[in-house]
């Protein structure tokens, strides 16, 4: 019987094979658990009696929500991580080191093949490494450290198959807006998104992560990219062992529904107030007034999306009316960035430059929160009412390129017809 | 009658001779009202029937104490400082542009014979700029931007004289720590500190303002240095006008007060919990086990500061059990830091780099809380209970240089004994 991406990792996690719509018992690589959630995994792992982590290398606790430790709160679930951390012999990463989903395959902690959970709905962003990523609440966690299993339904898969080029000024962030407005949020529940075709050839693992990190916003299990040669010149410059085997979908695998998109026919894309699937051609918003501009996220916080950014902000000043506030993934995208001399390019523009987290996205990260009935734009992934801690802004998500351009201009503005 | 430089200077902006002790109604060449204060200035102006301020170009409002923007609240007062200032013509710095006691000389607004008001209680940080500078209430500054007036006594003075050299691992802030340790918490209440002497040649105007910023820590209503060679030099490398005329005090002046203090004596201080005047020779507290060590604040966030902190971490990691967090005071600072690579240094070393303002230094800018029992080196000049967020914490008050040698060793460590 023919599988999927998606049916063939958890088989092999299960032992045998299996098929969507089964409910299964699978092994699991790593588990993530961050300073976001209350109650916290370590605290429910010691209500259910827990002593030692099934296996002390495969659990990671990130602090990354609020990595400027904006008050007592904060400070407190933090010591709480470090002492669950020091007890259990467990690597605490953080505060300033980064996104999860960033640290992660930076330090080289998942590979192809990988089920790994994570406290936070991003967790899908890892199937840009050939990866199950999938957020799970901090009691499915706690279990998961005890047991280092997770009991789960195979999800059906659609197949997206991606063919040709982007156009230039078109970004990774504009074909899963665009995914988005096809599939809308509840499109994809359950289901897994499994990325193929010609047109991933073009697509850097960067871009790949800001994709798979957005699945989850038309309510999808998880997303998952091939491991293709990108991906491992990828690993392979991070000196990751090459002691796995990618997962590869069987030709005749049996999918929920199969999308073709055409790269070259899409056009930089925009979601407005105040879900995440109202997108629209972003030449539909052009012109409106912004207060406020982010760069950063899960979403769009690497390298490139900071390149992009500094290229068109480049002996530039940003419109004296906005406040442009970028936030590097991690530390290493920051110190690449410095060496790169994109955060001098970007502080000289005006740019606030925020500590590598999750800050300017969630407003329990207490950073860029917006004044009220002020506009941003921001590259982030979630424009619900009150996501930046003002339920009175309005908030549209665009690629980091709109974004900085927007900056610039002091309105929405599309990065096609704007020659930088 | 000879005067004393107060005396002087406040005779110039009242019109007649005056002396010690004296109510007067002076004219001010400064005003400025920052966004840590509630209820704000422009509120009560409104409230005072105030239609315009008396000159727009004589007042400034700067965004530093909330400079990440971390809720609701914050945001407000920043929009009714944007709408003021709007209104008003009036300018607005910030948020991320840095502190005000930094903004304001940096670009030019303060000069030698000034007298500035300020809405923060370390306005007395311009005295390193030969100006009368003092805190005073959002009422009182209300008032001043009505009238262009300030009611006050002419404070007596304490002549500070500093002669010869300092020690290698020994900075302004350990001079000013050395000084309160002499005055304690209420030895300069209501007086002007004047610093003269040639042991002033070798300290630079960002040392000075480290001196005279923690004045206020003495209950001094100011604290003034002389206009000399290397004042002028600085402000020349600004290109600031010299339509001014530096104010000296008269050789037969009489003071509250006279200290002669010899600047090789002294060796590296540190004030204990939990009063700024519980100071110590930072032998005395060497070995204490640190979780959090900070850099930044209008006291020690300069230049200087920074490079000093950069060549003790070069090419190292800081101790794994603390948090460095650093503040460059302005995006000057920001933008000349990153050009000498000392950004680098810090990130590289594991530093956690704020966004430039107030933060780190009061819980308010909701930046490196510390957790329950922690211990934190900072370089700041307040150690009150909860001064950073959190009563629970205890809290250090030290050089850049002790600071971040600390922070290396996880431990209060005497920069003298080290080689660096």
């Amino acid at each position: 019987m023919p599988q999927t991406m998606v049916e063939k990792l958890i088989s092999k996690k299960v032992g045998r094979n299996v098929k969507s719509g089964e409910l299964v018992v699978a092994s699991v690589d790593l588990l993530v658990s961050h300073d976001g959630n209350r109650p916290q995994a370590p605290d429910i792992f010691k209500e259910l009696g827990g002593e030692r982590v099934f296996d002390h290398k495969k659990v990671k606790l990130v602090i990354d929500h609020a990595p400027n430790v904006p008050n007592q709160a904060a400070a407190s679930i933090h010591q709480l991580m470090r002492q669950f951390a020091n007890e259990q012999e467990v690597e605490l990463i953080g505060p300033g080191e980064g996104i999860c989903h960033q640290i992660i395959p930076e330090r080289g902690y998942v590979k192809p093949g990988d089920l790994v959970l994570g406290t936070d709905s991003h967790t899908c962003t890892y199937g840009a490494y050939n990866v199950f990523g999938t957020g799970v609440g901090s009691s499915d966690l706690a279990a998961a450290m005890l047991t280092g299993k997770l009991w789960l339904k195979v999800p059906k898969s659609i197949k997206i198959e991606l063919k040709g080029l982007l156009n230039r000024g078109v970004s990774p962030k504009d074909i899963v807006l665009y995914i988005v407005k096809l599939l809308r949020a509840d499109g994809a529940t359950y289901k897994a998104l499994e990325f193929s075709g010609e047109g991933l050839a073009s697509i850097s693992v960067d871009g790949r992560m800001t994709m798979s990190n957005m699945a989850i916003e038309m309510g999808a299990k998880t997303a998952i990219f091939p491991c293709d040669e990108k991906l491992e010149k990828w690993l392979q410059e991070r000196n990751i062992e090459k002691d796995f085997v990618g997962i590869t979908a069987d030709e005749n695998a049996v999918y929920e529904r199969e999308i073709l998109i055409e790269l070259g026919m899409i056009e930089p894309q925009i979601s407005l107030p105040s879900t995440v699937d109202n997108v629209k051609d972003l030449r539909e918003a052009e012109g409106i007034t912004i207060n406020q501009a982010v760069i950063g996220t899960c979403t769009n916080g690497r390298l490139e999306d900071l390149r992009e950014a500094a290229i068109i902000l480049d002996g530039k000043k940003i419109n004296p009316n906005v406040r442009l506030f970028v936030t590097p993934a991690s530390r290493e995208v920051y110190v690449k960035a410095l060496e790169e001399g994109i955060i001098t390019t970007l502080i000289k523009a005006g740019a606030i430059i925020g500590v590598p987290g999750c800050s300017g996205c969630s407003g329990g990260a207490h950073f860029a929160i917006p004044s009220d009935g002020e506009v941003v734009i921001t590259s982030a992934n979630r424009n619900f009412t009150g996501r930046l801690g003002n339920p009175k802004a309005n908030i549209y998500l665009a690629s980091p390129a709109t974004v900085a351009m927007s900056a610039l201009q002091g309105k929405i503005t599309n990065t096609k017809k704007v020659v930088y």
